[in-house]
């Protein structure tokens, strides 16, 4: 990603265009894809939804006939800024717009401070979509769930945690590839990253390395630090059969404890 | 570990009195240290607590004048029969009795099969205690909690987690470690595992490999898979410092999910 919005919107193009060459039915862009990462941006980059940017994702996700869930924007709603990730569908609609629910805080001195909850506000629902099958490779319901990695994931009728997400040079070698392997192996669903390349220059340094783990917990593919598109397979199959051969939600202890939501989780 | 009860038991006296006399404070043993793993073999080592091993224990733990976790033992009760944790303090006191909640179930076609819900039975609370500074290098407060690792975890107050687990040859490689590092991530707490040594002729071979993780995910100390003590010390100075760089806990979003449990947890 680079300063102008218009030249990381027209990579956007390309890329997905490519990812679409290579037979994908379901495109993941990084965290904040349009602008630099770092609260001094965010109200200099904000748009509205619709706007600029989601009006591009649209029509690339038409053009290549494919899921494309929008990585994230800085959105303006209300005088309020938002960390937005928009998912538009194989016709062109927005299925949904998810708001970053957990504002990411980090001060480890004398190596990073971070603060989103500076200038942004946080969304209020959980988001969760269903797509169809389109060619055999892609599975009859194909779902996903998106949240902060870092926080309890709610998977009921979920396969695969999308999250765009720009870890940086303190946490990112510590806590980005043991977070998606361990979220995947407790709820034994597929995990999908998509971060920033990194760019040594920026102000916030993100550590790359998108990747895809599998419901077992292992790396099925891993990018670089430097800008590269990686694909992955989702197979139900093996989600499923992980699922019976160590059957943790059934054994789960409902009398002991519970997990619930505040609000119904609706799919999209 | 051997096949030998009395030969089990006569090991944990040597061992522990060397890990004191490097300075230990607490000591935590395997999971089923006095007997083979297996359902099989749960009904003939099985014995009332307090019983021949929790004598033991309890000796052990005043001669060495620490606070010894005792790993698990098959416990008979009532006709039923529980994989159970006996702690005790440096008098010789138990000072709790905890059975395993999470009865593990893996079935995996080829690799292993193993059913600890055909003979045991699960417990039904959760066990926290608290240990007092007896020397500088031990804390003031010194709180663990002990749950099984694939589960959620309950956090509230607690500084450590001690899992005695025996994980095997098909998920000690692909979990063990990583499940110690995100539970001791996720929650921000110290993590000790103990591992029974790797036996090859056993019938279920356990992967070994005890480790200490801190509360930043990284493993401070980790066993080959032959028999070892292995030490850590304990700094809640760390702890505190990593609670408030990446403040998680105060991030939790209460009004959207939340975790609950359905007893009060009560500390020893």
């Amino acid at each position: 990603m680079t300063s102008v919005k218009a030249e990381n919107l027209s990579r956007v193009r390309r890329l997905v265009k490519e990812a679409a060459e290579q037979g994908s039915k379901m495109v993941l862009l990084p965290e904040c894809f349009n602008s630099p990462y770092g609260s001094s941006f965010f109200p200099t980059y904000a748009e509205k939804i619709p706007g600029e940017s989601t009006q591009l994702l649209s029509a690339v996700a038409k053009e290549n006939q494919l899921y494309l869930v929008g990585g994230s924007i800085p959105e303006e709603d209300g005088g309020k800024l938002y960390n937005s990730c928009p998912v538009f569908g194989p016709d062109g609609q927005m299925i949904l717009k998810h708001r970053k629910i957990h504002l990411f805080d980090i001060d480890v001195p004398g190596k990073i401070r971070f603060q989103e909850s500076e200038t942004l506000s946080p969304g209020n629902k959980f988001s969760m979509f269903e797509t169809r099958e389109c060619r055999p490779l892609l599975p009859p319901v194909f779902q996903k769930y998106r949240e902060n990695i870092l926080q309890l994931p709610v998977t009921e009728g979920c396969h695969l945690l999308v999250y765009p997400g720009a870890f940086n040079m303190t946490t990112g070698p510590a806590h980005w590839e043991l977070l998606q392997r361990s979220r995947a192996l407790d709820n034994q669903v597929f995990v999908a990253t998509a971060s920033p390349a990194r760019d040594e220059s920026a102000s916030y340094v993100a550590w790359g390395h998108s990747t895809v783990v599998d419901p077992w917990g292992s790396v099925m593919s891993k990018a670089e630090a430097e800008e590269m598109v990686i694909y992955a397979d989702i197979d139900l199959k093996f989600l499923n059969d992980v699922r019976q051969q160590i059957p943790i939600n059934s054994q789960r202890r409902r009398d002991l404890y519970s997990v619930s939501s505040g609000q119904e989780v609706t799919v999209s």
